[in-house]
Parts: structure tokens; sequence; C-alpha cells
């Protein structure tokens, strides 16, 4: 099932697994182990402790899933309908102690959901995040305030059948995962100078 | 060491152990466990698999660090400049494949530094992370080019003494972490309403 990699270094099997799939089996995931992705969110770091980040979490058959599946463009709405649970990931862009806008509001929350991959992949759970998607609709759709901003969703479940995927997304998943080179990412001295 | 957590629901060790102190150590970093750490950057998702991360990396003694280090508000330098390690966090602005602006670019960091943290707990060092330092001058020391945008600091190392802190900076070292109740952050059917 994993999608093979090509790592120029070791690292640990909670980020070794993660991976982004996109046949979904339709199979639910058990309440607890939401709970706990959810939870190490909560104990993300971020700017003055400020925990920018809020969740809405729709479970196939509920009006919350229906919600965010219909603000998905159409590309995403053929593979993520599968998934069992699709959460939209939203941020608060100011912060709460003095009303400032919190330049890392959308960084923070992108860490909280990174740490979240890692208890899915603990999970036995895969997840795939998109910004494909409207936000301005998910802001009707959820009454969402004017200072919080939706920012992407992540569709997460259990492994399911490749060849059920339409053709052309079943080759994408089983191409080889592709990533710039280390060198190409880590620098030195000066940008775009390799640190190795 | 650890500093407690009241967790609503359990999360992995690499989650649950993590924790930004202040009372770093000054002793260095194993290099292999510092591309471990930056390697788990390289295997984060993003949208359309840009990467739009880039890492700056300062060791203790190298001009990299300096620079670094010197960008930080004085608040930061008081305990960062006893961690060994030092990493700017950037980000491109724009996609490759067509140069408009990528919306997630800082989202896109912040997933990719989250797994950095779990891996760094996974070899027993300590991270805190600062939005606290000049960008500009940043961009200017490292000649970054206009289409990347310095985030964020990561200090990185082993535990120190708290009692080496100032006196306020032991206080906060030693209070329990806070976060808002899980209620309060995952929400179902509207924006603000609970979803347990």
């Amino acid at each position: 099932m994993q999608n093979p990699t090509n790592n120029n270094y070791p690292v640990n099997n909670l980020v070794k697994q993660r991976w982004s799939p996109r046949a979904f089996s339709t199979n639910p995931v058990e309440k607890e182990k939401l709970q706990s992705i959810l939870e190490t969110a909560r104990w993300a770091p971020s700017a003055f402790n400020e925990q920018p980040w809020r969740f809405i979490l729709g479970e196939k058959g509920d009006s919350a899933y229906d919600s965010i599946l219909s603000t998905l463009v159409d590309w995403n709405i053929l593979w993520a309908g599968n998934a069992p649970v699709l959460i939209l990931n939203l941020a608060k862009k100011t912060f709460t102690h003095n009303s400032k806008p919190n330049v890392t509001f959308k960084y923070d929350l992108g860490q909280a959901v990174g740490l979240m991959l890692t208890e899915a992949v603990d999970k036995g759970l895969y997840t795939h995040q998109m910004s494909g998607f409207d936000a301005n609709k998910a802001a009707e759709l959820f009454n969402i305030p004017d200072d919080f901003q939706a920012v992407s969703v992540t569709a997460i479940g259990y492994y399911g059948n490749v060849d059920e995927l339409p053709k052309d997304m079943a080759e994408m998943e089983t191409k080889p995962r592709e990533r710039m080179e280390f060198k190409d990412m880590v620098f030195g001295e000066k940008f775009g100078e390799s640190y190795e």
C-alpha cells in the first residue's frame, strides 16, 4: 500500500509512512481515533499561544460532511466523496489579545494539521488535504465569522481500492512520490548555497 | 523535564512529548540528527506538490548562525543564543508551474516544520519557534529572492538548565502548558457549535 519514497536521510515511521492517496475506503473511522487526531492539533505550538486553528468535522451521512463536500472543486469531489471523514481547517486572522493581524495564522494552522497527520498514520489511517475548494461558500454554509478563514480540507479514512479510481487518478496513485533534493532545500551561508 | 499537559484524548508520543522550552543546553547537535529533522520536511505534503519550504541552517560558530541570531528581537536573543542550532524557515510565495500566488505557502511551510518537530522529539531534542525576528534584515543578510519570504526561526538543541534563565522566563518554563478545550476547537454543524 505504501507509495515508495526516495529518502536522503532516515526519518521516523509516522513521517515515513505518511502519504496522500485518493483511493479511500468508505468504511467509517472510529470516533476515538478522530478525537485523538484532532487532539494532536490542540497541542501544536503557535505564536503567542494564540491557537488560531479551528476544525469543522464532517462524517459521511451528516450535514457537515455534505456541506464540506459541496465546496470542493469537481476533480476533488470525484475521489474525496468516498472518504468517510472531511475536515474543514480554519484559522483566526487576528490575535485575540490585541486584535492585530496574526501574520502566522496559516503557518500555525499548517503546523497543527501537520501534527494531525502523524496521529492518523499512528492509527492506520490515511489523509489527503485539498486547497481546491470554495472558501467563500464554506464561510456561508457554516456561518464562519469574518475574522476566521477556511484554508484547506482534509479527507481522512482507511485505504481503499485503487482500481475504483478514474484511470488518470489511479496512475497518479501508483507513481513514486517525488520531492526536490535535500541540497536544493537546505542552505548554509546564503540562500541557494547548499548546506551539505 | 517534560512540561505537564492536560490531554482531553490520548496522542502519540512524538506529539505528547513535544514542548517549546527556553532553557537550551549549549551542547552541539549531531549532524545526522539535523539531517533527519530536515529530511522530514522534504516529505511534507503541499499544494500541487510545490514544496515551497526552504531552510537556512545555522550552527553555533558559523556565520549563518550569527546572522539568524542578529535578526531576533531582544527577548528571543536572551534565551535562543544558547541553542546550538537556529534554522530560518522560508517559503516561496508563488507557484513554480504558473507563477501565480500560492495562497497556502505559509500553511505548507508550517506543515513541513510541524513534521520536523516530531523528528526532533524522536531524537531527544527540543525545538522552540519564533516569529519575533526581522524578516527584512534576514532577506538582506542571506540574499533571499523577492518571491521567497522568511516566516519563522526554529531553535533546536538539548534541554539545558532552567536556573540559568532570567527569572521571568524560568517561571514561564515551569508553568503547565495551556490550551483551549477540545469543544472550543472542533465544531460540527455550524462554526462555534461543539462537535462533541
